[in-house]
């Protein structure tokens, strides 16, 4: 069996629909806190587990009973803005979540291969000379979120030198696709365009935080496809970043999702939503994970944003 | 007032008594687990709070009302060797505490300065080529405690360019002196040395760990002093290295330990005291702390080597 946590997200949602379709003979388990009827209909196959991730006796017991060949582990409070809003809460949900996934398998299932999901965020504040950023580049996170993806890196390591455990470790880049939550901020900037578009309005005046800030962006789908090659074939105790390997600012995204739509746009600055401290540039690259892994981005950037544009003006969720 | 957590542990015992007896016009708050009536005797002039670190609601709500100057947070699970058995526990009981008290201080009491009392074991194994180890030396943590330490720190950071707290970081390296509990290296050894001259045997055979491992030690009480000079004039956002800067082998401290009650030795290791993965050596450089602070330590090795026979011997606390 794969177990997959955090299967209701975004991305666990399309790693259901991906192996559902590509890989019929696969065993799939899925950890969630609450069932969502929908959900289990879509992916019959499926064996669901109901369980707050924080709650290591009930985590303990799925382990114990299902001995995964693997785990993806996608349970993440991953916003950055949020962390900075509620940094116990971001941490209780993701290291504290980790820290029980990993004691589960090392007490209970310790072959157990486990693709521990991080974030990009762990590379902090980088000089432009180090982009593309490579996996052997010190890491300096800035966000109570990027602490966290950090510790989570160091917890790994510990957990396979020191119980032998066998672990794989992303550092995934920002990856977008339809389906994702307007929390985020490509959805938040499509969505936002599409009503504008919808209400007949000339201009639509968006409020923004920092939108120079540059950012690498990878289709969800894509990443789901990294995820799977590296259960397969990754190296425990490697880190791999998954990105495009190209940059783009939000302001770049913003307007080519108003080019699309045919629409002016009007951005103004909102402090509120200008972040404490932020990274001006995050690129990485993608070379180790294409040269071991022979993994390649198929989606092109211009595509998602259409996707996202036809997302948000239908309404309708197209995972 | 200067406020106190793990008050009633080693490292607080001595910081209260030191306090007491040499600063007697300072308010001092002291945050335990459940009040004990010996201490509470002891040290008639403390402000005591009762409260389990780990509850945010009750710890905020004493940093709300004691507004204090300055926090020294000495509450840890501070054993590495614990941390290897129980990493779960080890990580809440450092980290998440940690995190509550950045909270409580960020959300009700911005002006406090927080002392944050690290370890060297943030560390890690590093060249023979880098010791004695300065601040600057990048730090990769193999034990689950030492992770959690290495967390603090990078919390930390965040908090001061984030949150604009103010906040000064310690690594402190092995300390040792009379009333430390026996579940650590230096008082088992001592006790243990001292329970066999007692029972007239001529060899203390002692069933160790790995002893050949290199430590850098340094007697609480000028530890202490060290703590209240980076409150009074430490930099926010700096790290500073608390150590003696001399490096001994186990091996080489218990056997001083044996000289001294004049007792033969016969070691044997068990393997069950030999963690799945240590430090072979750890020597510090305190250059920062002394050019900055015109800190030094005080008292010699020696001294406190006798102290601790002296106090296993005679089986009081001694603080």
């Amino acid at each position: 069996m794969i177990l997959i946590t955090g299967a209701a997200g975004f991305v666990g949602q399309h790693t259901l629909k991906y192996m559902s379709e590509n890989l019929p003979n696969l065993e799939i388990g899925a950890c969630v806190r609450s069932k969502d009827q929908a959900l289990v209909s879509r992916f019959p196959k499926v064996q669901w587990f109901e369980v707050d991730l924080l709650n290591a006796n009930a985590l303990n017991e799925i382990i114990r009973q299902a001995q995964p060949t693997a785990i993806i582990h996608l349970a993440s409070a991953s916003s950055v803005g949020y962390s900075w809003l509620h940094p116990r809460e971001s941490t209780l949900n993701n290291l504290n979540v980790y820290l029980n996934l990993l004691e589960a398998v090392r007490t209970h299932s310790k072959h157990t291969r486990v693709l521990s999901v991080g974030s990009s965020e762990v590379y902090g504040k980088v000089d432009i000379k180090s982009i593309p950023l490579l996996e052997t580049h010190p890491i300096q996170p800035i966000s109570p979120y990027g602490v966290a993806r950090a510790s989570q890196e160091s917890l790994s390591q510990v957990y396979i030198d020191g119980y032998g455990l066998d672990i794989v470790i992303t550092r995934s880049f920002n990856h977008f696709g339809p389906g994702q939550d307007s929390r985020f901020a490509l959805p938040s900037f499509a969505k936002q365009i599409a009503q504008s578009k919808k209400k007949g309005e000339p201009v639509c005046r968006m409020k923004v935080g920092n939108v120079d800030v540059i950012r690498d962006f990878t289709d969800v789908r894509d990443v789901v496809t990294a995820y799977l090659k590296l259960i397969e074939k990754g190296n425990s105790g490697q880190v791999y970043n998954i990105c495009s390997g190209e940059g783009r600012t939000l302001r770049e995204v913003i307007e080519m999702m108003a080019l699309q739509a045919k629409i002016e746009l009007e951005l103004s600055i909102l402090p509120d939503l200008v972040r404490p401290q932020d990274l001006p540039i995050i690129i990485g690259s993608n070379q180790k994970l294409v040269n071991e892994l022979e993994w390649r981005p198929r989606i092109s950037f211009e595509a998602t944003v259409s996707e996202l544009m036809a997302e948000w003006t239908s309404h309708e969720n197209s995972i």
